[in-house]
């Protein structure tokens, strides 16, 4: 099922796409159920928004030991854990807003987990229960940032930009997390083709070891990590990250317009 | 001013503690305006809340120089940020939950700035004019968990667990925060005796790099980093965090019991 929150005459609805592309119109959120309205909208009338309005993002550092690799660390024997702020959270075709100072800017495709339920002390064997979906995320990065922070053993501000965590388009359920083809593209050239099958933490391991510490809730966020093949991006450029079964998570890349600027 | 959240009835409200004790309530939270309901509440019929119900948590690693210098960090040349999430934060007389598995968990007593509007590219001298207030806070820090995500450049579990951001007493307003006492003690006895004189990153200066990456929102707490003289804390123990101007925020620490778990 692909559920998905958009925008039609200045409201916000959740639906569910159905055969042929029409939309059921959900009563309420889908952490609520998934009660059908008996509205349909059409599809060329709505604007896709990301999946959860200001949601918790948790981010993952090299849970794929071929990005690991590609820059020089070792692989980890635990989830190495940060958290990007909801306002850097964006939707399909939204612009990635690329800043004055910016010098070495990654993308990085990446299988988002949805959590449809609060989550505590969960075992890694019943993990997929507290699931509600998955979607596609880009973990936007500033190299330059992330590093001088990192080397003080912390990392915020280089994955926390607004705009700088696109999560899109739909929460699809019913998925296996454990064997999804990640691709990402640049201006339609494949940079990244990787599988979950290759995470180093899987996803019921780390919904498990996150609620040994914290409580998850509905409309949280995990970004998995992302495989090899990360690299910068440019103003103009387009990203493209598509996950088989769920869809492609699009953005164009725009230069940063201060506030007052003329222009 | 003393602005407070607190639960009566059942019911949550903001007020503003009067001379002489009483709570003036106000008519909606405080990022609102400040207006009086007309209702006055009696102290002795309340419990007091963290000042912010699941608030956006920005934490700040080595930024006084003496506490760099007692676990042997370099002075850092940015500020060094992390997040600890909503569900890390408790309020005044909440217990702080000593994991099961604990070794090395340590208090950090620190001055908290709380955001009263949105702030995106604020230079830093119209910084404070987008703070509410100040409280203080406690960033509760398993060290072992700590520095095994750190070695990776990154740092959120060990910082993460639920309770492990008490908050609170009060939002207190018109507060110089350039020159502010901070004690805290540990079963009445002085471990911290810091002044936000020595904040390596001044107030301003914070507002001002966060705005300069991100969207700051009404509500969101900046934990400015914490004095030397860290320390573990054990099951059992009661720790204080006294900001002057703004009173104590007081802390038991309890062992964590699982779900399930008989007694």
């Amino acid at each position: 099922m692909h559920i998905i929150r958009y925008a039609l005459q200045q409201q916000v609805y959740y639906g569910i796409v159905e055969e042929g592309g029409g939309i059921a119109r959900l009563e309420s959120g889908p952490f609520e159920g998934l009660r059908r309205s008996g509205v349909r909208d059409a599809p060329d009338a709505v604007r896709i928004l990301t999946p959860v309005a200001m949601p918790r993002v948790f981010g993952l550092g090299y849970n794929y030991v071929a990005h690991s690799q590609e820059v020089g660390k070792k692989t980890p024997s635990l989830p190495i854990l940060f958290m990007k702020p909801s306002t850097a959270v964006i939707g399909p075709d939204d612009a990635i807003v690329y800043p004055s100072w910016g010098e070495n800017i990654h993308f990085e495709g990446e299988l988002v987990v949805v959590i449809g339920k609060r989550a505590r002390h969960v075992a890694e064997a019943d993990a997929l229960d507290y699931v509600l979906g998955y979607t596609c995320g880009n973990d936007i990065s500033d190299r330059v940032l992330q590093r001088r922070e990192s080397e003080f053993g912390c990392l915020m501000a280089g994955k926390g930009y607004d705009t700088f965590a696109p999560l899109g388009p739909a929460i699809v359920t019913g998925l296996d997390p454990s064997c999804l083809r990640i691709v990402t593209r640049v201006n339609g050239v494949v940079r990244q083709d990787g599988n979950t099958a290759d995470l180093l933490f899987s996803v019921p391991y780390l919904i498990a070891y996150l609620s040994r510490h914290l409580t998850l809730l509905p409309g949280d966020m995990i970004m998995t990590g992302t495989p090899a093949g990360v690299g910068p991006i440019q103003v103009g450029d387009r990203i493209e990250v598509e996950i088989a079964g769920i869809g492609v998570l699009r953005n164009d890349v725009v230069a940063d317009t201060l506030p007052g600027d003329v222009g």
